[in-house]
């Protein structure tokens, strides 16, 4: 069999790198092999739960990959030999590639938690079947712990107390939840909502065992207390999938990610590696960061799939920017660049500006909630390094001006002077904007500490 | 009286204009001098007639400019000497200046149709007094005729069709509706909502006469079409108020705007125009454009009151960006900068990228609504001209993005390759986002033809 271009991975990364591949190279042949025949599940698995009423509704299919020509084998790559070029499979199949693209993914973290392994304790892995099982039991369980206070915990606990008469327990080992994307006044009013939907939240505790029998009975904390459980979803966040990677030697990084130069090559310039498994910088500091989104998988696959026989494309934008956004309760909240929390333990000098406004004008209208935005900003330059927001909906798509703002590195005396679209139905006043006002408060303080 | 800084106008550029003035010079009086006591109506006047309840919850109150030490003063400028720096009032009263911002906005233009004076037919002002009126007969009247088919046009009939049991119609002289902000497949797909809520679309129509007696009880059209009507709303744009300056001496533009420079100052440098009154350049030709948003008002504003003792900041970002957006029936629509059709006239190769998905992910999510982004890019070095959207409320928001990226100069290759915030019940999947899946596209056409 003569491959051109072969791709490992099924999720978002692969699937991207497929088709931007066979986009950009017309005359060449692309294969993406792929482990999970029965359905991909990217995202959104949280509202498996109640939300979506099938939960095939929500698997990622293989029409647009059929339709732009790419090839597909379900089977599972168990070793690569980089300098023949070679992919041995499961089925025992060997496959020869001219170019190679790791989208191995990342894995759910298991904690050495005694008790892990006992039945009705869940870790969320991305497979129709999986999934369908997470489901199931959440809809007939009394009693759930959920373990692990970040986006996804808290988007399990949204959705299970929205839609079920279980107790719902989120345990999280920092002071707050939602800490790696939020300052304190954003995670407070996260918990808040979680709280007005029955959700009993533990923060600044750590679970130390799981006991029952076979099954799950209770979960102890470590300042004593038991709580009932007849499930338990772990959600404390992933580890690159690179097994495949390590087999054949390819460099691995400190935080044991696939390395990979700006246009995601790895050492060998025919093997590309992207998305979870391989190395994500912070923006700004060039470090390596444990921020596994989908947006910056998509972004990468772009990247590699452009470049693949030369570089054809400079990466004008380098660094994962953390873009998140997430709705608990009535409140959507987002978040993108740097936090504060994050600028004072890189050691940024920074200033801030807050603003509020009704999200629609004027704030009578029905339908409209207080929309708050922070802007930081640093203090020497003025260039924006992060935003935070909270209010309805439309935060989901506000903080993507941020993320644009970022990526061309717009300054605060840009942002205080920028024309914004408004529209009474759909955004702020123009005369008091939060993002707009965010900024002239930031440039007020820039200007009294200069 | 000594006054440092005195404002003409009590709409948005007039308020931000104070505001930041006080901000920016704590030691020196501002003075707003207003036109109407019973409250200015900024935004929204579409909506007084159904969605809100009350047409007072609309009027722009006094209270932030007391708060921040701001005087007001309810009367008519009707003298400027521009030597002197005297403002005379219609009271009698005299007022010295240091600094004069001139915020005097537009007015209803009043096309020249026999019967226009009638009665039940209305102008659109910005008046609480004014407004209560049009509120009051829309409630009652049988056959609507509005004349003018762009934003305010369509809005009204929008408003009027979902809660009156009226006929309305729309009179369009262009081949469709909304022609200056959008290309024809977005036209026509806000013609088609307001079909469905059964408005009457006339396009490529005009009026020729307002029948009756002295109240209207007819329009008729250039086709010969009589449309009985009790009331007759004229919403066909306005022109820039610019009495005072004209008398004053102040230079004025070809189209009879107040020649301002880049930092919104006269031809005399203690005072400064802003808003409607103010000429407005394109972003990307510098011509005059006849575009009057309050976005763009209160950009000058903050500009105006920042620089009113010699320029502190300079303006890094120059020219009308025409940042839009607009909700009719079920569809948010938006646009920010060129348009095709503006393209084509003004001269500019372009290429295009056009992309659709749901705005939610899976797309079986309730409230899911497809949406279409549309960008345009210059073909020689990719920048990016122009976006119109369509979908749910998060274009109100989404457009924002495109119009920071607008005013940054963003690369087509830089948006292809960008991360995007996604949420599962806020935003379109990571791998569909149609933000850079346009950019994706028109990066195909952009190899294509060179």
């Amino acid at each position: 069999m003569n491959n051109h271009i072969v791709i490992v991975g099924g999720g978002p990364a692969g699937i991207i790198a497929a088709l931007t591949a066979k986009s950009v190279y017309l005359e060449k042949s692309v294969l993406l092999i792929k482990e999970i025949g029965d359905g991909v599940i990217p995202c959104a698995i949280p509202y498996m739960i109640h939300t979506l009423n099938d939960p095939k509704e929500n698997a990622l299919g293989n029409l647009p990959l059929d339709k732009a020509g790419v090839e597909i084998l379900v089977d599972t790559a168990v070793g690569l030999d980089t300098r023949e070029k070679l992919l041995s499979l499961k089925s025992g199949q060997i496959i020869a590639f001219e170019k190679l693209i790791l989208a191995t993914g990342s894995m759910p973290v298991e904690p050495s938690i005694p008790g892990i392994h006992k039945q009705g304790v869940f870790r969320i892995e991305k497979s129709l079947s999986a999934t369908t099982m997470i489901r199931e039991k959440a809809k007939t369980a009394k009693h759930i712990v959920i373990i692990g206070g970040g986006f996804i915990g808290a988007e399990f606990a949204d959705e299970i107390a929205r839609g079920s008469q279980s107790t719902v327990h989120i345990i999280e080992i920092m002071p707050k939840l939602l800490t790696a994307a939020f300052d304190d006044e954003f995670c407070d009013a996260a918990e808040k909502e979680l709280t007005g939907l029955g959700v009993l939240v533990h923060t600044r505790r750590k679970v130390v065992s799981i006991n029952g029998g076979d099954r799950v009975e209770s979960v102890r904390l470590d300042n004593g207390d038991e709580l009932s459980a007849d499930m338990v979803i772990v959600g404390i966040g992933g580890r690159p999938n690179v097994d495949l990677a390590r087999r054949a030697g390819l460099l691995l990084t400190e935080g044991g990610s696939i390395w990979v130069d700006a246009y995601m090559r790895t050492k060998n310039k025919d093997i590309f590696a992207i998305g979870d498994c391989a190395v994500k910088r912070d923006f700004f500091t060039r470090q390596e960061v444990p921020v596994w989104l989908a947006s910056t998988a998509t972004a990468e696959a772009r990247i590699a799939g452009t470049n693949l026989y030369g570089l054809r494309a400079l990466r004008q934008i380098q660094g994962t920017i953390s873009a998140f956004s997430t709705r608990l309760g009535n409140l959507s909240l987002a978040s993108a660049g740097m936090i504060g929390r994050t600028c004072i333990h890189e050691e940024f000098s920074f200033v801030t500006g807050q603003a509020t406004a009704p999200d629609r004008h004027p704030g009578f209208l029905p339908g409209a909630t207080p929309l708050t935005v922070k802007l930081i900003f640093a203090k020497r330059d003025g260039v924006l390094l992060g935003g935070q927001m909270s209010g309805g909906p439309s935060v989901g798509e506000l903080i993507n001006a941020v993320a644009v703002g970022i990526q061309m590195r717009l300054n605060v005396r840009e942002l205080d002077m920028m024309q914004i679209a408004t529209h009474p139905l759909l955004t702020p006043a123009p005369t008091v904007h939060p993002l707009i006002n965010a900024a002239h408060q930031a440039l007020a303080e820039l200007r009294k500490s200069s």
